[in-house]
């Protein structure tokens, strides 16, 4: 490792971890936006997403508990908000589960995530012990990948909206929300790496930290590429076609 | 939930588990034993799976740190010792660096562990997060996947030995050390979870961890499967054919 990186150079090296390893490069990103995804992979795309926006506002949270300044919480508490809404009905994990009520599964089902491929839930939980355990730098820096998705959300909705039927704006309305609220955030979070990474083994570790992130969101795709296009599924994790309800509960 | 299992309800449950979700059941064990897996296939699952052995100890001293009993944490500390060893060059881990050494690959690459699938670091450290914070009965429990193994290792040996002419004896050392310990070791647990598993609830809830244990087995070899039988190499992980070395240092 040589020198300190400028600011410069360090937003560059952050956004060619994006540029090489964001997930709007995996073949079922590719696979979705284009229309040749099944129903059934949409769903099970959707499903297993939910688990990790169920998540989101769990894993801020943990970051909260590691901001020492008043003001970085007050700007992190924005992302809670955002996810868990300001009354009932509202926020981004509401907002999904419109999409999953659109894809004709039951709410508890779905909040259950009884039916999520344990692969989703290994890579998220990861996600969330990340940042209870890394620096809080390490913890902001993972966010990063917020820096990207405006891109991808566009690419998705457009993408659904043109090929598939059974989706609609009403259903995608967690996207159309999204990219102002990933702007400001990812732009508030680029600030604070740039800021607090001081050495360059701490601008290492945050951009490691934002390819681990990225590692993440790839998983995921991996693990639903596996079990719904390559049809390998493991056991538990929700049957396309099959009648669901929440275990323990009639039918 | 009805009432209590007996003790016998209780193994015969456990038992079903692996019969149900063992990974000798997984399409990539199916190919490994049978003879059709490539080279490379056989190499990036001994690296893969090094990551799991490296861990075991370190789980098996989560779950120590968990067992209140003398004598629990005597039988307990068993593992450990077969994992670690007893002196250098000796020990579970030492063995399967034995075979990864007969796969062609520099000790200090695989000790890196740089090249394993995220979703094999995801799967392994969700089963130690699982020690660490599930009750001491589920740390256990999750263990019982060696009630299945001893089968699984004379599978996988006699397979291997027939069809691969780049592994043997030699480089098997650790699974001809294993099935002993194994059988040890799962008695001991099964009898553990049968007597501390005193409410139909908590035996629902040993039932549940060996799940989660068998979905962990599962998970890796999935992630095998897509990155190197179907080729989808997620960025990071080991490309077969290619010199290796730790990150920073010379080639």
């Amino acid at each position: 490792m040589s020198g300190l990186l400028s600011r410069e150079e360090l937003e560059a090296a952050l956004r060619k971890v994006g540029a090489e390893r964001y997930h709007n490069r995996h073949r079922f990103h590719r696979r979705q936006y284009s229309g040749q995804c099944s129903y059934e992979e949409i769903q099970a795309w959707a499903l297993n997403r939910y688990y990790y926006q169920s998540m989101i506002p769990i894993k801020d949270a943990t970051v909260l508990t590691r901001l020492t300044d008043t003001e970085d919480r007050r700007q992190w508490r924005k992302r809670i908000e955002d996810h868990d809404g300001l009354k009932p009905g509202d926020g981004g994990i509401e907002r999904w589960l419109k999409l999953t009520d659109g894809l004709g599964f039951p709410r508890d089902y779905v909040i259950s995530t009884e039916g999520i491929l344990p692969a989703t839930r290994f890579a998220v939980d990861a996600y969330v012990e990340f940042c209870r355990t890394r620096t809080p730098l390490e913890a902001v820096a993972s966010s990063l990948t917020e820096l990207f998705s405006p891109d991808i959300i566009s690419e998705r909705m457009s993408g659904m909206l043109a090929h598939y039927d059974f989706v609609s704006k009403d259903t995608l309305a967690y996207f159309s929300q999204r990219p102002p609220q990933a702007k400001r955030d990812s732009e508030w979070a680029l600030e604070f790496v740039k800021t607090h990474a001081k050495t360059r083994d701490e601008q290492e570790k945050a951009i490691k930290a934002l390819e681990f992130k990225c590692n993440v969101l790839w998983a995921m795709l991996d693990a639903l590429w596996g079990a719904y296009v390559d049809k390998a599924l493991p056991p538990d994790a929700w049957v396309p076609g099959t009648k669901v309800a929440v275990r323990g509960k009639a039918a």
